[in-house]
């Protein structure tokens, strides 16, 4: 599949088999892609949590009440330290947030060539994720998003209501 | 090239040759890229700039002394508005710089896909670029890459230098 493919086949996947878990090796080539993912200054300022087991999923799904959220049998969390990352000078702007978003869409896009299903989650309650005592406490958490597969006969919806390109396009 | 071989592929492009223009199909794909990014509730608070002609080059080479810069026959940036945005009630936190963050990463890995050379660049004089009366004036000038062909003869770095995965990844 190829880049442009994979981007148009991705969508936000609402839709978890709770029994199905993702093997280990594919949960690695996706992880792999957040790791090499590039950042400001090559900083890396990130650290990415694979929630699988059932005590801890526990301990989390509180941040983010939606039905489908409880079936997912994992969940990414991709955190960073705003001490670790890279400052501009000129106006004090932090790159952590922009570092965990590249790092973010590799992640996404790498479990969509996998066909593993994700959904991009930033309306969690982070009091909720603080005080599952998993995170460290300077650790921004920035992102989270569950890792499975769909249930049996689950069709994605395969529309992107987007923009035009010439509304978001100027040629100079 | 699937997934994982683009983004190993990928790395930061200091050698471009500025006789050589992108073609307007490649372009439109690489802008492709990023017009479908997801974005937080689908906002899309981004506008893509591509700068082409030597008369607005030249009024944004300023922002980014590098000799190198001067070369691209084509710079790409990526803008936005705060008020389009997405903002989460619970703290105020206002989805923008992760938006534009998801769509500049497309749009350098489509990029990629093309063989067209890109590098990400944060560390520019903002108020040169809002001097050069190109952009609006609420939008957040968020990244810029240049887009080109290296000259002929380069090679690229092939080196990765990031943590182990051991380092980045928990497993809980």
């Amino acid at each position: 599949m190829d880049f442009q493919q994979l981007i148009h086949s991705r969508e936000s996947i609402r839709n978890f088999n709770p029994h199905k878990p993702i093997g280990k090796e594919t949960l690695e080539r996706i992880l792999e892609a957040g790791r090499i993912a590039p950042s400001a200054a090559n900083r890396q300022p990130w650290r990415f949590y694979l929630i699988s087991t059932e005590k801890n999923l526990a301990k989390i799904r509180s941040c983010y009440g939606r039905s489908w959220f409880m079936d997912a049998p994992h969940v990414l969390v991709v955190a960073g330290k705003y001490s670790l990352s890279w400052m501009r000078t000129s106006d004090g702007y932090n790159s952590l947030e922009t570092d965990l978003a590249i790092a973010m869409t590799h992640l996404v896009l790498a479990a969509e060539a996998e066909g593993v299903g994700t959904c991009w989650i930033a309306a969690f309650n982070a009091d909720e994720l603080k005080k599952s005592g998993l995170f460290e406490k300077d650790e921004h958490i920035f992102a989270m998003t569950p890792l499975g597969y769909p249930n049996e006969g689950f069709k994605k919806n395969g529309l992107k209501n987007r923009k035009l390109l010439r509304e978001v396009v100027v040629y100079l």
